[in-house]
C-alpha cells in the first residue's frame, strides 16, 4: 500500500476517535498546537529556509517566495489563528430538527463531522496550519497534499503538530501530511471513495480543474472569480467610485476583486473618463468596449478572451451597456457565479440585480471584496466555495459538517 | 449541438425564468401537470402498451413489466403525487441568516433553487413525473434521462406535462426529456459542468457507479444499502423479533431492508434458533457465519462475500458476535452508512451505538425501513442520500435548494 492510501487509511482510522471527542478535547489540542508551533519556530524557520533556498535556485520569482517565508512573527500569526479557531463555537453535536411521528418513533437530525477531509493546496505553509486547525476543531481527520515548495516546511510543521497531539486526547493519526511531491499522488488522493469523505481545492484555476475533472470523491469546488460591479445610470457617483476602486485595487490578487466593470452608458458619458483616470493612477491597465474607448479614448482594447478572464492582477475589463438587461446578460454569460455588485440609488433595480443575478454573493452599494468568511463574520474561512452543493459562498466551520439522523423508538415496525 | 447539449442549454435558460415565479405560479402549473396526466390518460397508456410489448418481445421479467406498467388507477395515483407536493411549503425564498456587520453592512443568507438539476433512473415511468415535480415546484429546471425500457411512455407523459405547462407562467423548458437511448447520452450528461449544477441518480448499484464515477457536474449519491440489525444480549425478544422480520420481509427490494443480521452470542444461544425458523417460514434464505450455523445448523454458509452484498431479495447473512464492539466492527467494514440497528434495553449501549456507528440513519429499537421521507414527515422524497455533503439520509424539498448571499450596503469598501 503507498503512502497515499496508507496515510488516508490512517485518516480513516482516527476519525473514528475524533467524532468521539468533546469540544473541550479538541480545543485542548489546538491550544497544545498553537503553544508548539511557537516553542518550536527555530526548527522551523530552518526547515522553511530548505525550501526558500531551493525555491531561489529554482528560480521563483521575490512575490511567491515572500508568500513561503516563514519568520518568527509570522508562525506567532499562524499559532494566534489557531488560539482564535479554539473561540468559536463547535458546530458539531446540535440537534437541527426534531419531530416525533404518530407512530412514536422521536427522529432527530444532528450535525456531525464529515469524517475525513482531503485537502489539496498550493505553497503556502500557513494554509497546512490554518487547515488541519479548521478540520480538526470540527472533530474531522484530515487528508493535507500541500505544493512541494513548501514540503520541508510543511513536514517540521506536521511533526511539530504530532508532537503536540501525542500529548491529548486527540489521535495524531487525525492528522496526514502527503509528502510524495509527485503529481500522482494528488491523482491518487482524488479517486479514495470510501476513505476520502470530500476534497476541497485551495490555490489556482489549474489545481482546482484538475480536481474538479479527475476527483470520483465529492468535492467543495473554490476559487474562481471574474466577479462584476455594474454602475447603473442613478447610481451615486460618491459610492461607486471608492467601490470601484476597492474592488479592483485593495488586493487585485484574490478571488472576490473585480475583473469586469459594466457602466451604464448615461453614468459613462458624465463620470468614466474620471473613473478610468483614476484608476490608471492607481495603476491599474484598463481594457474597454468600443464604446468605452469613444469615451476614453487612450484605454486598450478588450477582446472576448477579455471578459472570460480572472487577472487577478491590475488589470480591468470594461464594458459600457444601454441596460441592465444588457449587464444581467454579460454577468449571465461570463459571470462564474461568485460575487457580483449594483450600485444603483434605484431600490427597484437593485432589488431585480439582487433576484436575478445567480452567485455566491451578491452587493447593493458595496465593494465584491467582502466576499470573505472573517467579513462575514464568521470568525474563519475554509476557502469560497462556487458551487451549489453543500456550501455555497465563503466557507466557515459549518461548512465542515454532515448531518446524521438519529431515531429513537420501542419497537415499531412499518406498516 | 446534439441532443443533451442543446436540451440541457434550454434547461439552463429556463432555469432563469424559474427562479422568479412565485410559489403560486408554481402550485399552480403542479395543478395543472397533474389535471393533464389524468385527462390524457389514454394516449400515455396506448404509449406504454408500445414500451410493454416491447419488453415482452426482449423476454423481460415479469416483476418488471409490472414495474412499467401504467393503467387508469397508476396514472391517477400519479396525479395525486403531484397534488400532494403542491401541499408541501416551498423551501425557497426563506432568510436563513442575517446579521448586521460593524461596518453597517447587513447580510442575508437565503434559500434559492440549485438551478439545473439532473435525473439519471431506470424504467419506472411515475419516476418521470415524481422528479419533475419536486423539482419544479423548488424552482428548478430539470433534465430528465429514464431508462430505455419505457421511453415511449416517458415521451408521452412529458409531452403532456409540455403541453400542461404551456398554459402557465411556468417554461415548458424547465422540463426537458432526454430521448436517447444511447449509453453515451449518459455520459454526455456527466460531464455538462456549467449547465447542470447536480446529478442525482436514482436506480441500482451499476448506474448509481456509473454515474459517481464518471461525473464532472456535483453528485447526490443515493440508494446502495447493506443495512445491519444488531441485537444485544439485553434486547427485548418481544421486539427484536418483529423488527428484525420486518426490516427483511416487508419490502427486501428496498435500499432500507436489512441484509445483515448481527447477534449477540448469548441472545443467539437463547433466541437464535427460533427466530431463524420464522424467517425461513416466510420464505427467507439464511447465510450464517460458523457460530451460527452450530446453533442453526440448516444455515447455510456465509462467504466473505455475503457481507458486502446488498441482496434486494429474500436472503439474510447473519453473523453471532461476542460483543457490541465487534458488531460495530462488523459495520463500520462492511456498512454503506445508510441505515442500521441496534435492539437493546440497556440504554448506555444503545448511546453509544448511535454515536459511534456513522450512517445516514441509526436507529434504536425499530426497524430499519422508515429510512423514508414519507415516513420522516417531509411529504417527499427525491432520493436517500448515502453521501454527507449537502443532503443525507431521506431528501425532501429543501434538498433541492441551494443558498445565496444578499449584501445591503451604503458605499462599503474594505479596509
Amino acid at each position: 500500500m503507498g503512502e497515499v492510501r496508507n496515510k488516508a487509511a490512517l485518516a480513516r482510522e482516527a476519525a473514528q476517535a475524533m467524532n468521539l471527542l468533546t469540544t473541550e478535547q479538541k480545543n485542548e489540542a489546538l491550544l497544545r498546537m498553537a503553544d508548539a508551533l511557537v516553542t518550536e519556530r527555530a526548527s522551523i524557520i530552518e526547515a522553511n529556509a530548505i525550501d526558500l533556498e531551493r525555491g531561489r535556485a529554482n528560480g521563483t520569482s521575490a512575490a511567491m517566495l515572500d508568500r513561503l517565508a516563514l519568520n518568527d512573527k509570522r508562525i506567532e500569526g499562524i499559532a494566534e489563528g489557531l488560539r482564535q479557531i479554539v473561540e468559536l463555537p463547535d458546530p458539531t453535536g446540535a440537534v437541527l430538527e426534531e419531530s416525533t411521528r404518530p407512530n412514536g418513533l422521536v427522529i432527530r437530525k444532528i450535525s456531525v463531522p464529515i469524517g475525513v477531509i482531503g485537502i489539496v493546496y498550493e505553497s503556502r505553509p500557513n494554509v497546512t496550519v490554518d487547515a488541519a486547525g479548521l478540520c480538526l476543531k470540527t472533530g474531522n481527520a484530515v487528508v493535507l497534499r500541500g505544493g512541494s515548495a513548501a514540503l520541508e516546511s510543511n513536514r517540521r510543521i506536521v511533526a511539530v503538530l504530532h508532537e503536540a497531539l501525542a500529548q491529548t486526547a486527540m489521535p495524531p493519526g487525525a492528522l496526514q501530511l502527503i509528502e510524495s511531491s509527485d503529481r500522482s499522488s494528488v491523482d491518487e488522493m482524488l479517486k479514495l471513495n470510501g476513505l476520502l469523505d470530500v476534497i476541497i481545492p485551495r490555490g489556482g484555476r489549474s489545481l482546482i480543474q484538475n480536481v474538479v475533472q479527475n476527483a470520483t470523491v465529492p468535492v467543495i469546488e473554490t476559487g474562481e472569480g471574474v466577479c462584476h460591479t455594474y454602475i447603473d445610470d442613478e447610481a451615486d457617483p460618491a459610492k461607486a467610485e471608492p467601490i470601484v476602486i476597492n474592488a479592483k485595487v485593495q488586493r487585485p490578487s484574490v478571488c472576490n476583486s473585480m475583473e469586469t466593470l459594466l457602466v451604464h452608458e448615461r453614468y459613462a458619458g458624465a463620470h468614466l473618463a474620471q473613473l478610468a483616470g483614476k484608476l490608471r493612477e492607481l495603476g491599474v491597465e484598463l481594457r474597454g468596449c468600443a464604446k468605452s474607448r469613444t469615451l476614453v479614448p487612450w484605454m486598450g482594447e478588450a477582446t472576448e478572451e477579455d471578459w472570460r478572464t480572472e487577472y487577478n492582477d491590475l488589470i480591468l475589463s470594461v464594458k459600457t451597456v444601454s441596460s441592465l438587461d444588457e449587464a444581467l446578460d454579460h454577468i449571465r454569460r461570463y459571470g462564474t457565479m461568485h460575487s457580483e455588485c449594483i450600485v444603483t440609488e434605484n431600490a427597484e433595480r437593485a432589488d431585480r440585480f439582487l433576484r436575478e443575478v445567480d452567485a455566491a454573493a451578491v452587493y447593493h452599494n458595496a465593494s465584491t471584496r467582502f466576499t470573505d468568511g472573517f467579513e462575514f463574520g464568521y470568525g474563519a474561512e475554509i476557502g469560497i466555495s462556487t458551487q451549489k452543493l453543500h456550501a455555497r459562498g465563503p466557507m466557515g466551520l459549518p461548512a465542515l459538517t454532515s448531518t446524521k439522523y438519529v431515531i429513537y423508538g420501542n419497537g415499531q415496525i412499518r406498516g
